[in-house]
């Protein structure tokens, strides 16, 4: 039963991400289209907004209306209804929020925006001491916002950064979960790679023009259910989605010549993302918990579902396979299904996380993982990140780093202050691989399906399983009602066992 | 001598004009990259922008600070210092905004946004009744407008709205430049097509790829002097120059495969503004007087110079023919340049302002600024501009208009509020032409100079006597003190004359 404080309280939710949406928009630009020169004044104009924002989700009447709200038992007498659970997002959005002072919360835009632009000339010199002092201001400003946030009990200084991407999480339990899947993701690579026969990588060594790939891209995202009347996909430097708006879903990739999978796999990834944001019900919840996505870990999921349990299946080449020659030509013609299945199910030991296989990609998480949260607790400064990241790269990897370029370089997250972030990457393929089970039951000719280039089912199922919902319910709740169980890491496992043990010949 | 009150203000200036950056940003996202779901939500979103820079440009202590300037005879003792003017000029447009309330900054804002919408689609379906409601509403809401600023002593509401673009112009007076202006053109132009030989338009019937026109566009402009670093060129409907920010100057443009020059000429207007917009000092005086552009008037002296002075002389094609050639090919080859220089000043009878030659073009104009005087005075109604337009259009130029997308629907102006803009177009070509003869006598051999691609000069020319000095002088002051002489229509009929004259074999 809405009431005029629950109403009101929705609008002035929305007008505060109407202001979001436009902040994301200018971020946006700075990623894909803003000329070099622009980009001091950029910060002064990224800072602006967030502090407008930040005003506006931090107005002291949204305090009094949730109390309001919280006290009408017509709203919050079913716990579990749409109202309560909006409510209690709510909540926990404002108690955050108001913690955080708007000169931190500028301070983070405007230093994040000057120092993502560091991190892009240092990538590309190689450079990682220009980088370092932008990275420990970044340091500074994080750890400022986690102690105006507060250390949760029991918990440490890394759960209350982690807590804006994964609601709820904890450092520890994460870690009681990598550490074993990384033992048994390192036995199964190991096995892989020493007793297997790797299969031929020659596919991907056909040279392609980026505009080829775009066109092919775009048909592919368009297969997937992707609506392009409400979305695009631009160039970048570092592929992102992001769903700035009701309409209004943007997805980046990046083109080389070679490896085209490289930039299909990252378009289809995002596209998972834009799918997911497509598929929120913002045209009645747009600004409010109801129309935004559960966690980062959830959004990843959808990313990884559609990059690698659809895109690197056999099921995907039989159907996209045909249609990659016709569009793209340049030598694919005289590869078979399986010749492509195989190559883009190779196990390697890469330095690229965002081009690393399915299985030593969980290795690249957990070593940014460990780092950063040695970096909040000060167990590691900034200067020693080259040396601790190439000496633990090699201990994962069993590959020596051959420049910070392709090392503690690579990723623009820190640069903008996105730590406490990474660890959501690998709940996102926890996650996936427990949905995929569910959703094969649920859709027994999946697989049929995929091999004719029919999508709709498996969407369908998303949309109504997890992307209506908003965050009406938390992650670990989601995953309990759609599989029954609570989240493990058994069902990625399976997965790439199932997969990669033939591929191998074992 | 800086005060502390002036350095406020200029302070504040610089915060209004931050949260205007951002609104011409999402402005040119609307126009190149958004995708076409977003619409309504990007009304909200400008909406909210123009409502936040409008509070911010009428903060009452703005009022208080420019009263305190304004008694500091250390400010304001030499009425032609820089700090006065600026104070001036700040007078002029808080006292505008202050009239203005937010509720109708908004709307205009809002409904401007929707309906440059409708105008798109009732432009490509040929459907003025489509568009008839929007502009209706868009009429209203500039009448409410011109309102609140007032008529000023002895105008007319026209004059109202004109000053906004032309501070302290009048239509009565532009009337009596046009209207002599038109009776000579229309007598040159009649003298040249019905005495002369029409030069061949051959070249102009090169089918070019768009890629090649945008490699050699944005050669063109970066030997122009447009910096790539601080600003870039993209595809629009309706080409525009946008100068959203320090070191951000984006132009548009638009390319079809015939007439590669109506895309080559496009690019070099907008680019004129743009360099416009990167001269003006910015560094030190954005969101400030000084720091902008002087009128609409002089912006499009400067465009049209680059376009039609520059782009449109035999010079020009010396120096570009034998770069087109090789960037773009496609039949150009067998071209020289007088074919080029003759082809590109055909005086033709044709429809689309945008595209039309240098001496047609003033007549578009004109009928333009008949049209919108007459709506604003109620002499004309809404439903009645395609039988007025084609009527007069028929007069003016002596050919039936085929269709309103071709007459009356073709610009995208009026959709979103630009009424009484139109004749800064011409007042542009006039400024034009009387600088054009200044900047030969001070600059001997610049046909020389641009035979051989170098525009250097031309360029410090335009920085050191006009675009430096930001609104330190309104237009007819810079005309006087650059010319010595006040605007009239002599200087561009010369131009026209001595040009196209010996082009028609007359």
């Amino acid at each position: 039963m809405p009431t005029k404080a629950y109403d009101e309280l929705r609008t002035l939710a929305r007008d505060a991400a109407l202001m979001g949406s436009v902040e994301a928009l200018v971020s946006w630009d700075q990623e894909t289209y803003m000329p070099p020169a622009a980009a001091d004044f950029r910060a002064e104009q990224s800072a602006a907004l967030a502090g407008i924002t930040h005003q506006k989700r931090t107005n002291p009447r949204i305090g009094e209306l949730l109390s309001q709200c919280e006290a009408d038992r017509t709203l919050t007498a079913d716990e579990a209804s749409p109202a309560a659970r909006n409510l209690r997002e709510m909540r926990r959005l404002y108690d955050k929020k108001t913690k955080l002072p708007t000169t931190l919360v500028s301070e983070l835009a405007k230093v994040g925006s000057q120092a993502q632009e560091a991190w892009k000339v240092a990538r590309a010199d190689n450079d990682f001491p220009a980088f370092a002092p932008w990275l420990t201001k970044m340091l500074d400003l994080s750890r400022q916002k986690a102690e105006c946030y507060g250390v949760p009990p029991g918990g440490e200084i890394y759960d209350a950064l982690l807590d804006d991407y994964e609601p709820g999480g904890r450092a520890a339990e994460i870690e009681t979960i990598f550490t074993p899947l990384g033992d048994r993701l390192s036995a199964l690579i190991k096995g892989l790679l020493d007793k297997g026969k790797a299969p031929s990588d020659a596919p991907l060594h056909c040279k392609i023009d980026p505009a080829k790939q775009n066109q092919f891209g775009n048909f592919v995202i368009a297969a997937l259910g992707f609506d392009p009347k409400a979305g695009r996909l631009d160039v970048t430097t570092h592929p992102f989605c992001s769903g700035i708006a009701p309409g209004d879903t943007r997805l980046t990739t990046r083109y080389r010549d070679e490896k085209f999978t490289d930039a299909l796999y990252g378009t289809m990834h995002e596209c998972g993302h834009g799918l997911y944001e497509q598929g929120l019900p913002k045209t009645d919840h747009f600004g409010e918990p109801l129309g935004d996505a559960v966690s980062l870990g959830i959004h990843e999921s959808q990313s990884r579902m559609w990059e690698n349990f659809v895109g690197r299946s056999r099921e995907f080449w039989v159907w996209a396979l045909p249609h990659a020659q016709k569009t793209m030509g340049s030598g694919l013609e005289k590869f078979a299904v399986d010749d492509l299945f195989r190559a883009t199910n190779l196990v390697q030991r890469s330095f690229i996380r965002v081009e690393a296989d399915e299985a030593t990609y969980n290795l690249h998480v957990m070593l940014r993982f460990g780092i950063e949260r040695a970096l909040l607790r000060r167990d590691l400064a900034v200067k020693d990140i080259p040396a601790v990241w190439n000496e633990r790269f090699e201990k994962l990897l069993g590959v020596k780093v051959p420049d910070d370029r392709r090392g503690c370089l690579q990723d623009v997250h820190w640069s903008f202050g996105l730590i406490g972030y990474f660890p959501t990457y690998t709940l996102g393929n926890l996650y996936a691989a427990q949905f995929w089970e569910k959703i094969n039951a649920d859709i027994p000719d999946l697989p049929a399906q995929m091999s004719k280039g029919q999508f709709g089912a498996l969407l369908a199922w998303l949309r109504t399983n997890i992307h209506e919902h908003g965050q009406r319910y938390r992650a670990g709740e989601l995953c309990q009602r759609i599989t029954g169980k609570s989240l493990s890491a058994d069902p990625l496992l399976r997965h790439l066992e199932r997969k990669l043990r033939p591929v191998y010949g074992l």
